[in-house]
């Protein structure tokens, strides 16, 4: 634990303003945890919240000076303690700078500070036809958060993710020095690409003070179908067709019955199809009904063929919107219900299901139900060892063994330790299963060379 | 220049095997230059072609412990002379390393050693219906090039660029050490993205020995649409709105008429709408020709409210195929036509027809015509300054003034350097008009992290 010296304060309220500076400990407080489940709240000594690139630029120069570790922050809505500042230190949260800088309508790009958060950009975007199309579920996470974690989400499956929309930022290193790297355009071919280098290193390397996005246009409908399927191999055995017909839906969701059950007792509402075993939802947008209608008649021929039940559009605005909302609210839902643990393993997609039936087997083995669903588009698994049935003390002491199976079997199926949560405190144990020494060493030297003192929020990602 | 020692050439000989060591002067002088205009040949002293990561490694591993730079090598399709073997010492050719590993129908990817053609793996992927979609022009260009340089090319605007379809790499380290990164999924979240980073980084971190790519479906249809303007400001003009229309075509491409004239003479063809200033080759793929025809349709009404002559789709494959020869021949055509310098310039969009107007005035101040032509869709835009009315010594002498300047105008428009050929030696020195000190300082720390003793394509992209 670092100690923060009354010189360095005093210095930091000279470059910042005073009502830049956090020291009431119930303010700080608030910046001790994000929303990962069962993560231990780590108030730091102090905290800034810079209103420009240069208040960031000193912020982080003093820092340097006096040995103190910074933890830079978004809004705070991460899953793997990646802004909760574990050495103590500083955090720096960028709340502040959250102004939507430039949207280029005809470029279709935007220039944003990293406090901005998704929801006020995609109200800004939609205002001019346009949009953001990466949708991690959480639309008060901050546009900064996205980028150090990588986030993903349900659309991923025509859009991709964070990273295939960043294409430059502005960025303070360790030493206070401001850089910019990329710009309003997707090719480059100039040297080494910090920008992707930056993008999904949780705040380790550099505190992100502008991105430029890529955007997309906004398309005048989006339709889901929901089609139940008796077996889960079947309902996934039916993602590959899909994706081979001539359009891309953007997501393509999986889930399995028990889920349904806990999302219907959250939401004290009644879901319909909790007669089947699995379920996809594809979604689909377009600039008329008619044409998502037909591309979703040509998905449902695909999946008769795989042995789905018959699928299911909403039929109102309402319908579609329950749907989708009870499908955001599995996190919460499963939140309230259980004592939680959530894992995000990334797997080849046509692997899905074997992984499934795999977590199945052994989380039977240590007693614990293991709940998956995830973007079956992509390969993204969420899973949750929940202690039904168990007492909380009896189902803590069990999961770390669970876990580190579950991601041995992800990997060994040619997956990933994290598919969109990152790794930050909650999964620094269990990223060597899919990094190798040498992979990690490797990284740790690209931390050194952004960062040779290591005060850039330190002990996340690896030690 | 290094010297190599009989030892080194005696234990790599033991390592690999004689079959794969290259000492013939002749057989050495074509690992001496790429395709770069009026680029310098320079002979390695040596030259290996191991068929396997493990020779890779050994290779790697000699050339650190006796100080040996090792240049790697695709099939020298290059135009930066990033495999040009500046610093003498070892070509570390992977054209025996050309085997297609696997190719997954299911999750739409593929497998692939660094040497294997883009035309050998396109064929290979046609005959069971799926296609890689980077096509920088070149099918002889090597996976492993591509990735070396981040190829682009025509079909960035749906497609984006190679780093967008790399999902994976095994890659050999200075150290010998062999690493994986990323696999055959989209999404990850597990520490810096090293996959990201070794692509586009021209051999200087890494020797790439495997990559996993992402591919597509394969269109039963493609076909180009042909709009001839009266300015070249108006061709531009229409891109945005193009680019707003419910469908993405894969390319749109932008050319002068200059550009034409010449082609014409050296294809010995007539070519259409010479009387037209400027030109908007706009490329579409789908299921059927019906559909693709509807796209033009819309395309060609947005193009007649921007001032464009009536649109042309070439009425047989026969004259499709010659339009996208011609198109393809540019290069050839002034590489025969003319003294040569390529510049690939890269600028965000909506700035092209200004930042041509820029370089029309800049080139008529130093009496050198400079040709421009490129890919409306993304902005990148290549420019060639022929010597055209005026001997070699002068436009020699006159050309580093007059690419500066280019550069600059590029840059002050928020563009970069290079959009798609990459840095090597050819454009080292004008890097630094686009990337500052401190970024160049990191990009040099980076290297410094992964190949401390500099033995990795030492003096590529940066000193």
């Amino acid at each position: 634990m670092s100690t923060i010296s009354e010189e360095f304060i005093a210095r930091l309220g000279d470059a910042l303003g005073a009502s830049n500076l956090v020291s009431d400990p119930e303010h700080l407080a608030s910046y001790a945890s994000d929303e990962t489940p069962g993560g231990e709240p780590r108030s730091p000594t102090l905290a800034v919240t810079p209103q420009n690139t240069a208040q960031v630029s000193a912020t982080l120069r003093l820092a340097r000076e006096y040995g103190v570790p910074v933890t830079p922050r978004g809004a705070g809505t991460g899953l793997s303690q990646g802004c909760v500042p574990s050495s103590g230190g500083l955090v720096l949260s960028l709340e502040k700078m959250n102004r939507i800088l430039e949207i280029d309508g005809a470029g279709f790009t935007a220039s944003v500070e990293p406090g901005v958060s998704l929801a006020a950009l995609a109200e800004a975007l939609a205002a001019v036809g346009l949009a953001y199309p990466v949708h991690p579920g959480e639309m008060t996470a901050s546009v900064g958060g996205t980028v150090a974690t990588n986030a993903g989400g349900m659309n991923a499956v025509k859009h991709g993710v964070t990273r295939h929309q960043i294409l430059g930022l502005e960025a303070v290193l360790a030493s206070g020095e401001v850089i910019t790297t990329g710009g309003a355009y997707v090719k480059c071919a100039s040297g080494y690409d910090l920008t992707q280098l930056i993008t999904g290193s949780e705040g380790t390397l550099a505190v992100v003070t502008r991105v430029t996005l890529k955007l997309t246009r906004l398309s005048a409908c989006r339709e889901v179908l929901f089609i139940p399927f008796d077996r889960l191999e079947d309902a996934v055995g039916a993602v590959a067709e899909i994706l081979k017909l001539p359009e891309t839906p953007y997501g393509i969701e999986f889930f399995e019955r028990g889920i349904l059950d806990i999302v219907a007792e959250y939401l004290g509402a009644e879901l319909p199809y909790r007669e089947h075993a699995a379920f996809l939802m594809v979604l689909m947008e377009g600039d008329a009904a008619d044409a998502v209608h037909e591309y979703f008649a040509a998905v449902d021929a695909v999946c008769q063929r795989h042995g789905a039940a018959p699928s299911m559009v909403p039929g109102s605005q309402r319908a579609r919107r329950k749907l989708l909302d009870a499908r955001e609210k599995f996190l919460p839902a499963l939140r309230r219900y259980t004592a939680l643990e959530i894992l995000d393993i990334v797997v080849p997609r046509a692997r899905i299901a074997g992984f499934v039936s795999q977590t199945r087997e052994i989380g039977e083995r240590y007693g614990i139900r293991v709940i998956t669903y995830g973007h079956a588009g992509d390969g993204n698994v969420h899973l949750h060892p929940v202690g039904i049935g168990l007492s909380q003390a009896a189902w803590r002491e069990r999961l770390p063994e669970l876990m580190r199976e579950l991601y041995q079997a992800g990997i060994a199926l040619g997956g990933a330790v994290s598919g969109e949560h990152g790794i930050g405190l909650a999964k620094k144990a269990y990223l060597p299963i899919g990094c190798s020494p040498e992979t990690l060493n490797l990284m740790r030297a690209v931390k050194q060379a952004f960062d040779p003192t290591n005060i850039m929020n330190p002990g996340k990602i690896f030690d």
